[in-house]
């Protein structure tokens, strides 16, 4: 399940946005304020709960950073690069 | 408006659960999972906004982790322990 290097590198140049962090699939999401950015945060987290796939979330006033790995699996999985698109797709709904 | 380190200490007695790290009054819950540490996040985002006081606020599943600080005073005053324990109140409501 656990995506190889070269598996990674593919995905990535497929999810606009996201880079790797220590291991984990990260992006960075600025809105207006604050309000906005939980607005965001709920969406994300319906989409989580849909998945049953949850990132680490970390909300600073309008700002919005999202980390995603798959624990049992011990690395990025295709889930991870999933839930990242379709938490692009919420971003360009607007 | 920035409090003293004695300030600090006494205001800190006053409000269970939070200790200083790193400069801010910061404070880990624990909830059955995902779903009800968004709702406690969303309760806790309506007292942010409620008093324009901004925690930063770090979801990881089940685990929400608080942090507050003044950065306009350049530390910690009166405000952080104000919604501290408001945010208190909220767990203790259940």
């Amino acid at each position: 399940m656990k995506l190889s290097e070269t598996q990674i590198a593919t995905e990535l140049a497929n999810t606009p946005g996201w880079r790797l962090e220590a291991g984990q699939l990260t992006r960075q999401f600025a809105f207006a304020d604050f309000k906005q950015a939980m607005e965001f945060v709920n969406r994300v987290a319906d989409l989580a709960e849909a998945m049953d796939h949850h990132p680490d979330i970390l909300v600073s006033y309008n700002r919005v950073r999202l980390s995603l790995i798959t624990h049992s699996a011990g690395g990025l999985t295709g889930k991870d690069f999933e839930l990242a698109r379709k938490i692009n797709r919420v971003m360009e709904q607007g």
